[in-house]
């Protein structure tokens, strides 16, 4: 739009697709219409940042057609800076269709993602004036770029490599995807992430698979945390436990423990819990001090919340986190 | 319409306004379309009573338009007589916003109903010939509307002194809402109605802010119920305590308690739970001979089925609540 | 309700149903769900009635179940008494489909009627209370109503004679529905109603297919109206042309013509637009002094309102269709 | 179509309704729109079979015209063979109406089906061709066909003698609908079927109902089933016990029990769930070598999907039911 | 299903994607959920010649998925044999996205459907079985399959020889698709069905575009199909001609001439209306004795019906079709 | 968001409302749903002028609730800059409510605007650093706002000095509105306007009203504008006409005539229409060199795009309005 010059809390950079999922618990073929949303890991994250207060801009390249300018629009409309969009005339955007079910069906995804302009993104297609130095900014990447393409991956690494070079601290969340890539492949190709980011956002679920060496079925996560930070000993490592809230280890080697905040969402809006806990966490990290154990909390009120909001996006007020972090600590406090 | 005379069984009197909600659990931000709803505490309770067959009118004043319209038609549809609606030319219809959502969010009122057309009634506005004398009428009246205005609180004492005059039975829900006014000016402003009603309705909670020192928190519902009755010691009291069912006691000083009657209703339907509560306990009162311990039973039968109904009123069959006091009672007695 | 001496404008008898049909453009096999409307001549006309400001009274026989009840609470709340219907327990209501469709498919109607329980109603079954002597009353009838069974005419027949031994004003609309009856068998069974009524409404394509040896193709409308005049010389009949207007007979002979108000209303739409004439016609007949030509003009302005309103009911407001007369009388004038 | 030869796997023969359901958990007169579902007994099972991949072909009688077009097209999308339908013009479709409700109230049905074309059917409107000899060929019908009219019940038995005749097995679901006939009228019309089929599809309920001399409120499945054993001991009798499982009995008198699969389904979804029991046991009776135990988990898994999936039919997927069969294999084996 | 010898009229081979259309005049970034369809020129003219009675099989190559069984159901809902589909595990659904809108803005189409699994069919993935020889039997083809790729260039040509081969008709539909390939290209594409079919369906405004020397923009429609015929002697060669009608030459020379039927749908229904000409022409051809004016008459008839009916399907009843063909009879003879 | 300097070309200041509709044809007492929109004069041109590339503010006074961040959150979706908003903590948000309906009805608006943030908008709180030196900028103002209240005309007339004092154009649409204040209230309110700004946009129905004296009903447009002309000699003045286009007069006294392009849209689609000629006269203004025969042409395809798109904003692509003014030009150089 007509910013001269940015400067930016969070940058974050990957893939977004629209998202049709029929309503209610109708099967997609049952439904007539499908409801339209956009999602996407890192997009998820930034609206969370965004809309906490921070100002935050999101790179991706999207098909120059309606359905990418829905995307741009939609996150635009959360106050994400989406300007620096690298736009592909005549190609396509990615799409997945999701059937929602309760147990013993479960949740559905069929990603119709291949071809998209994002696994065409490339290294020069990054907007390299925004990565300019600064103080208190953050590059987010996820797993899942990576697994795109080849040319996704040399992207990320080359953003990585810029916001190194101007002095912002990394974050990435391993967030595996086993539709895109094996185990094998995505600890291959994960790697480079791993070892260069400052913030380590880690599934035990994933961890589980592509690293078994580090994580037994029995192992407690305290076990499996503490071997993380032998292999990354200079990441702030947060191992994300589900249901089982999350710990994190600080580069010192201390540990600290979050219990999940109970909440009585539906499974629908269970989908970008985990880019919600990010933006959370992140989000404290950035404006309270990097306070290990704060930033657990606010990570934890904000998954707790996605649960209560339909799509993927976490479309809270940042009133409303404060409040539940505010009774949560009086909870304890009392 | 057509009735030169009018013989009613409960005459009811205070604002109505038309509800805005997103469907499902959207966020009001999330959805481009609104569903209307109609609700009000009082038309609510009288909706309740003409479905269980009792002459019901709901007294108001509404702006002459569509949406004050919408209003009166959806009341008359449910039964209840609103020939003496006074239209206000040019004035507007209060409306309020809902955004659904389950805990630790919960559900979000958003009230825009200042200068509304009922606001400004004034004790003139009363159809004065209503309140003829008659056998088993009741007034009943809420603490919302003296939180109106001024000239609402003064309507509201004029229509009890009108139907005090006639012989009739005066109900009195204290109803605090917040939004409205302090608990200190509630308190005040209640006061007189508290003191010349037969049957008080008082939401524990209520009486917790509204009288502190008769309500500790520590106190059991008993003793705070028996100290209402040395402060009201004429009045039939009732206390509702949410899940914890509702207790009431005679001017003979006998208390009842009741259980709520289990249900697995949405919290979506738990709006508008109290006034049927109400429906059912002053349906009980009047057709079954003034029997606390039955009318309870009804006022918790009308709860619990009000939570299986979306919208702000109790759309129930009469059928539907004898048939659930007839399953408690066999339940109880086996 | 609570109307102990009641004083109707209008009375009308007849049968009303649920209607299912595919939103927009749909066929009834594409939808995935049908939109409900409740309709029938008669209450179309009473509501009509209702919103101009008469007293209107809807005679019927329903099915106790919740679609009979949806049907009483619809006609309720547009401001029809409704306590007269007559409550059947077990019995069925009836139902119809309709597809719209522009030309050449044009819209179809499936009945699902038979069996129901105002085809099961009786003489017997009239309130005959309400049948009371009075002033400037009129009790309306059509000729769908005898045409659903021996019983429903015979009690039609008694209606008639209640309403003519009570002084009243007889109005029948001929509306003949071959889907019924046959031509033949319409006019054995109307004949009786067309010879007692005061004032005939008559479609001209119905009077074409009853009375060939009256209307022939050829035959101009004012022709045929001649001919009416001479076969039922006491009433005053109306001729309803479609587009091209309608045209009317005094008892003294002389005729009027009026022409149909322009409109751009929807196809859709056009269901219940006789209906809405009626309600016209005789609104103004019953509060303009039995003025034919004035009559005529109320009559076109209520069709012309309703083909901006969709449903079977004239759901307009009394200032819309002064409006639209004072429009058409200034147009006229200038 | 165009098949010269037919071979089926499984026949059946019922009525299949039109569904009319408001949305969510609105009452049937709160919506201004019904869902349109398509639903009966026998259809449903068919569709569970045809979606496994056996053959299926449902009978049936439907009046001819657009509600019944949908019914044949909306069970010929999924699979079952529709050509040998008899079509009955001018007759009318059967429909019901359902109003969903958590407890207390519960849903509710309101059937309308009386005078259908169903009810009509007789014996000589069978495709005798269809009941040629084969291998492995079932005919599978319920006790609500019966229960319709004589001539419905005349026709079950007149197919039964075919199918007996070509060498076929005989399923028969007692499904007992007290809205239709009394439990002694049950009793005595489907006592042909229960001692002529071979395989007994009993829900415990019902037993209770219809034979209180077998089934008193205190005793165990097992010995119900153990006594029906000795009523009819050629036939294999399979219990259901709702929450509780089912519980099945081979010609030999041994009993295999099997618990019902956990299941966060909604109970919009349990319409079906019997029907879709009995889809899952006869695919597993033809195709797994009438393995009673394995038939009895297919069942159960059946039931457990079905809780998943709104409508009446059971909409699944044959992956879907044999991972779930493969989980609860592991689950057993761990 | 269950067909052990197949015998079709009519086989049709093309691509038939998922639409999505935005509700009613929305544009596709204003709509929150899309409206589902299924359409494929091919498929949709197979549906069109289905539902008037003839036997129609569709091949085509889909992805295995929940979306690629969608559109193979609602296809096999309207009666077309789908069983010879053959199915691709882990390949892509075609899609496509419409944006509906009148002038000035027009109709867009937004398609997404290269990689295609219909766009890697090859010709052995015809099922070589069902082309087997009999009387009256013809495969339809159009010039958008030859421009998805070049294998499936190659199975058109495939399944066109085994057709001939067999003894069938040959019919082929020009449809010139500027998003898939140059007029050049197309020109180059279609030849060999052009020159190998025996009737070709040819809008004039491809002709002018691909075979500018024969179709200059003043030339009359005579003329041009004139030309057509010396280039294609052999064939039977329909021009169609859009809101002026049709005209036909029969390889004896003579032209035949049909006007367009008036018709009042709406412009979203306007898709498809080519393919249910040629379900009308081809469905005349083969059961009217290739009366060529009659085919005309029937084409128009098809085409005018399908503006009355949402989505890409002609959804008419063939009692629809007969009684518009009899009004037109009537309206010219008169 | 983040821009340290802000450079616009246009920014706008009014009210802009939460619009209520009911879907289709609805009236607002039939629909169960309102249909939700964003609708103001001044950011419906703020739109229009951002979606053909410029760089647009729009500022205002908004409630801080839900409802005020839906209006400015839709506003920034589209690309306008919003962070200049001054939101009052505890106010309401102007709402309208409208009834569509096709002539002989029309449409119909009810407004709920009184005592809204906007109307309480004050000079000072205008953030006056926007109002910076530089070229090619404007301030687009309407005779709306004046309307609201006294410190909103105050407000108005403060941002006129500022931008007069920063070497801005001004433009100014006269737009009265009835329901706000009377002709002669309009004239006085709004004088200051009309004698400061540069480009007036003035709507001959409105300056008929207004201007009585200057605009007889007989008098030619060409007559009134220059009339118009001698009144406010130094500004360019626009004179639009609805169906018969517009015209305007250079301060040279040179008049330009443009037709309206024809269109066949929907009358639902016609609000906006005028705020949709603003925004294209205004970017022509802008970015094509002050050609005002030019603008005309741009003002005429604004517009007449409009009447395809739903809503009360210009959701127009920059190609889409290119493509329309290219076939205008060639369709006149023809």
């Amino acid at each position: 739009m007509n910013a001269a010059t940015s400067a930016y809390d969070v940058v974050t950079l990957g893939e977004t697709m629209l998202r049709f999922s029929p309503p209610g618990l109708q099967r997609l073929e049952q439904a007539t219409a499908y409801e339209i949303h956009v999602g996407g890991s890192e997009s998820n994250t930034a609206v969370g940042l965004a809309r906490l207060g921070l100002r935050v801009a999101w790179l991706s390249r999207l098909g120059e057609n309606a359905l990418g300018r829905i995307i741009a629009a939609e996150i635009t409309r959360q106050g994400v800076d989406c300007q620096h969009i690298c736009w592909a005339a005549g190609e396509r955007v990615g799409t997945y269709f999701i059937e929602n079910a309760p147990p013993p069906r479960g949740i559905q995804l069929l990603y119709d993602r291949a071809h998209s302009a994002m696994s065409r993104m490339q290294p020069q297609d990054l907007p390299a004036a925004v990565f300019a130095p600064g103080s208190g900014r953050l590059l987010h990447l996820t797993g899942i770029t990576p697994a795109l393409s080849e040319t996704a991956a040399a992207t990320c690494r080359r953003a990585l490599q810029l916001a190194r070079a101007a002095g912002w601290r990394i974050s990435f969340d391993l967030n595996y995807r086993s539709k895109l890539w094996s185990a094998a492949e995505a600890r291959a190709g994960c790697e480079y992430f791993l070892s260069h980011a400052d913030w380590l956002l880690l599934p035990l679920a994933d961890v589980q698979l592509l690293f078994p060496e580090l994580a037994g079925e029995e192992e407690t996560p305290a076990a499996v945390l503490a071997r993380l930070g032998e292999r990354y000993p200079v990441a702030t490592i947060v191992l994300t436990l589900g249901a089982a809230g999350s710990r994190a280890r600080g580069s010192d080697g201390r540990q600290y423990a979050q219990a999940a905040i109970p909440q009585e969402g539906q499974w629908q809006a269970r989908i970008g819990a985990g880019d919600a806990f990010n933006a959370g966490f992140l989000a404290a990290m950035l404006t309270e001090g990097e306070d290990l154990a704060e930033a657990l909390r606010w990570g934890a009120a904000g998954a707790a919340l996605k649960f209560t909001i339909l799509g993927d996006m976490p479309l809270w007020q940042r009133a409303e986190l404060l409040a539940l972090l505010a009774e949560e600590t009086s909870a304890v406090s009392r």
